[in-house]
């Protein structure tokens, strides 16, 4: 036993025989969709892919995966380009600057798909701002659409459109059975942000 | 914009009134529970949070996320305890040999959840041990009940015991809405190991 833990002596690895470029999509209302997509990226360094996340909804507070992705030694780039969630309570900013915001952010995503430099690509709270009216379907479609055969398209956010469900090869729905808030627990560091 | 991504000029730091140790239990059938909890452990890290990860499940088969976590430059300790999982197909391990494990698991977390030294503790697929009948339900318990007041304890794993579910804080539930597998496609390094 070490310092970083215990790992078994003999390791078979799986390798599939056909690699394939998956779009997986993390919708529904419950706590486990940006870690899950976060747990991918973190699982994709350990074999050695380059992964770029681009948050949709994210920017204006501090969240935790900021620092933990710096503290990565891993080709992980990450973009926090939003301004907090768009019609929430206490959100500051007007519908047409988290547009601009949103567009933008589509753009950078558009970049960073075609430059060929990611084996995985994360748009987080994507489905969020496609149901906001953020960004339009057709723009999500034409990402989805773009990806390379080998890469990975990670697409999460509540309320995930149809269309890209039926694009998608891996779909989960996170569905809230209970959640520390209704009890009037605040957000905790490191669980909820 | 860096080569590390971009991050917002001015951010507001979240901080919770009174701080809570969370019980966290994602199950379910779909694909995203254990990412889930690498991303909160990924989370928790960039809050300078020590965290215990303990696999009882994992361990025969190579998994992206050990050397993911081996590059994070944080105070971050994996145990892969387990052979496996228990009665699937191809798995050559007897019974005896699984409860073995994870009884050995058990022990293992009920020594880090007292050692005070870790202020997240993730076991990564308890609850499918426990359905497996390789752990027994007072022991779940009785780790849910020992862990301190600002520990956070994240159970993974399908077909959570409903007395753990009573106990916990947040729970989610990850429905299979669609999996890649279902189209023949084989597990793909980085997203599903």
């Amino acid at each position: 036993m070490t310092k970083r833990g215990t790992l078994p002596d003999k390791i078979d690895h799986l390798e599939p025989k056909v690699r394939h470029g998956l779009v997986v999509v993390i919708t529904g209302n419950g706590k486990g969709k940006t870690t899950s997509a976060l747990g991918m990226a973190l699982r994709a360094c350990g074999h050695g892919l380059r992964v770029c996340i681009i948050q949709f909804m994210k920017g204006d507070l501090y969240a935790g995966e900021w620092d933990g992705i710096k503290r990565m030694q891993c080709p992980i780039e990450l973009h926090a380009t939003g301004k907090g969630f768009c019609g929430i309570m206490g959100n500051p900013y007007p519908f047409s600057e988290h547009r601009d915001n949103a567009q933008d952010a589509v753009d950078l995503a558009r970049e960073k798909i075609d430059s060929g430099s990611y084996e995985m690509v994360i748009l987080d709270e994507i489905n969020n701002a496609l149901k906001l009216k953020l960004v339009d379907l057709e723009q999500v479609l034409d990402l989805v659409r773009r990806k390379g055969a080998l890469q990975h398209l990670i697409l999460t956010g509540r309320d995930a459109h149809p269309e890209i469900i039926e694009l998608a090869d891996t779909v989960s729905e996170v569905r809230e059975i209970k959640h520390a808030y209704r009890k009037d627990i605040e957000p905790q560091p490191g669980v909820d942000y």
